[in-house]
């Protein structure tokens, strides 16, 4: 097991009604801005109940956080916090909405251009920071539990990311009847972004960390059994609860502590939405297999392990249960509805493995994967396996 | 699933060597006390890494916490911490220290009589204790990462618990290094009790909440399979950061959120020790097979869970596999070398029933378990049947 730190202050208040702790929970001596992305909470009840639990605390709101928090979005934000001398933030929406609302609280306090912190990046400690909340109304990403965050800037066609321990929510609430009125197509980006984000952390090698696998084992699987719950029409709390629980743990820091990580999907698919605009989680279901393709002998082990714990396949040979593995990946996406070529989302890909190679080129990339030996020609291939 | 609140802000640092980092972690500008057991860390390197890092820190030393820490002897620690203008506390050792540690942090910023604290009991909220943070030189009861204190008192033979939001440690560090030196017989009490830690929060009924019961099945098997390995002469230290993270991570609170919990083996437990003095893990071992069998009909469907996911048991209906896996606890203490009769621990174990029943009803316990049903006639049946 490798050494580790970790440490992750926020509290969670989870369940049916909690949003009503928004009344306590908030300080009544500053300044508060609201940050919402559409309009979704006002037909679904969260806007209201937010409205009752904050009463009288003094408080702005700020709406059209869009997907893949807009940097030009943000700074219209950002005038409003300083000309209106904001102390507190309270971010209501899913991974977007929140993750916005990070930057915008280490750039209230950053003592320079902003888009210098996601550039350089600048890492944000404690009390560098506005203090923050938020109420998740979509999940997916852990952002709720988390310190980072993912800004896209359209004019520069780049998605670029940070974080830092000053960057933890001081709390988050998450009730899992927002899922009630969820679009499915969300729904299912949600499972598939916070299934990722465990393989990301798990299908490297095999590792001595054997709590750790176990634990990220009991995330893949409970998802998977959650998932046609919360894609069916009737809903089911429970389904519902567990598959909120599974996206916040799934990136809260604990699983990856102690294990290699991997995060090369992450950063090939970020710039297949900064190209043709793709849905984060779509573009790690397109990324995956390919990546696992590409790398079978590195990850074959992991796969198998992956197959024969997650998947119950216990008959063939490593390499058998290995590729029967990225099978059972791309057929689990499928039933989320998702596709997994990128031709399948745009006929405009065939510039896109060259983009990718190109930009990682321009960043002088320091490796990519869990042995940080993938560079821009290996993602070259991999994107390309992906049309 | 139940609604739930967690929080849990201690930073662990986890691994070899990480003791080093006390100098960069405790504060300059406070008086520490540093506390202490016996004086095994000064023959396993433990108490040589401590002064190094501590350099020129402003410190004093208190030695002699037992385990079961004594009222008594916390009293005296209390007067010095007082005298002395102590502003931060630094436990190291195992549970005991770190629970007596935790005790002290409370009452010396409590204005009234210490014992209180346990007596009503008093919990401790954040800035009405003093700072403190754990050296863990024996895994075992998870006190490193969470909130709670078990305090013992000879005079009156009682040992009773608290704790409270502001009674976690800052920082613990976590380095494996130190279970080489462990006596065995420690090593198998710590399992016991990390083990019974997950049975107390999973031991009661189906639940929805999938993805706590399997990150606590993964707890159980962990824990199963490193147990040979870190009982074994030969030092293995990925068994030993498995056994390690294992016993923080059963009770650091995570595992218990949004599901019943039972605590009664640890209620009728912790009599036996006021009593007989009998090790704490031990007297886990002792009830618990009593307890699951008394309680059999309530509990033989999770019972029959914890056969088919920790133990692999396919065969027989729910109350074969039910009784099954009582069989397999049993056999798995006994692997650790630790027997499961009261009368195989003192032969003036007769009254010993009596005694709890006696102590239960003096106390107006409001009914034990995760029905909150049990009475005092139930713990009389429960420990006579652990004879």
């Amino acid at each position: 097991m490798l050494n580790f730190e970790f440490k992750n202050p926020t509290k969670v208040f989870f369940g049916r009604g909690e949003i009503e702790k928004l009344s306590t929970q908030l300080p009544k001596d500053k300044k508060i801005l609201l940050l919402f992305g559409g309009g979704s909470v006002k037909n679904n009840g969260v806007y209201d109940q937010i409205k009752k639990a904050l009463g009288t605390h003094n408080y702005l709101e700020f709406w059209g956080i869009p997907a893949n928090p807009e940097y030009e979005v943000l700074m219209s934000a950002l005038d409003i916090i300083k000309k209106e001398k904001i102390g507190y933030l309270l971010a209501v929406g899913g991974g977007s909405v929140i993750d916005g609302t990070k930057y915008l609280a280490a750039a209230a306090l950053y003592d320079g251009d902003p888009w210098e912190i996601l550039k350089k990046p600048v890492r944000t400690s404690e009390k560098e920071a506005l203090p923050f909340a938020t109420v998740l109304t979509l999940p997916a990403t852990g952002s709720e539990m988390n310190s980072g965050y993912v800004i896209s800037r359209k004019e520069t066609q780049e998605k670029l990311s940070s974080g830092g321990p000053g960057l933890f929510p001081e709390f988050s609430i998450l009730d899992p009847e927002v899922v009630r009125s969820i679009p499915k197509r969300q729904v299912a980006n949600g499972i598939c972004d916070a299934y990722v984000h465990v393989l990301e952390q798990y299908m490297t090698f095999p590792t001595t960390a054997t709590l750790q696998e176990r634990f990220m084992e009991s995330v893949l699987k409970t998802l998977q059994e959650v998932a046609p719950k919360v894609l069916a029409e009737v809903f089911d709390y429970d389904a519902a609860a567990n598959f909120m629980w599974c996206c916040t743990l799934a990136l809260n820091g604990l699983l990856q502590k102690g294990v290699p990580t991997d995060w090369a999907v992450h950063a090939m698919g970020h710039e297949l939405t900064a190209y043709h605009g793709i849905d984060h989680a779509r573009t790690l279901a397109i990324i995956s297999p390919s990546h696992y393709r590409y790398n079978f002998e590195a990850k074959k082990q992991k796969l198998a392990q992956y197959a024969e714990n997650v998947w119950g396949i216990t008959s063939g040979d490593t390499e058998e249960k290995a590729r029967e593995a990225i099978e059972k990946l791309e057929e689990f996406y499928h039933s989320l509805g998702i596709k997994t070529k990128l031709s399948e989302y745009t006929h405009q890909y065939k510039d896109t493995a060259s983009k990718v190679r190109a930009a990682f080129l321009s960043r002088n990339w320091q490796g990519l994967g869990e042995h940080k030996n993938l560079g821009p020609d290996d993602a070259y291939k991999i994107v390309e396996m992906s049309y």
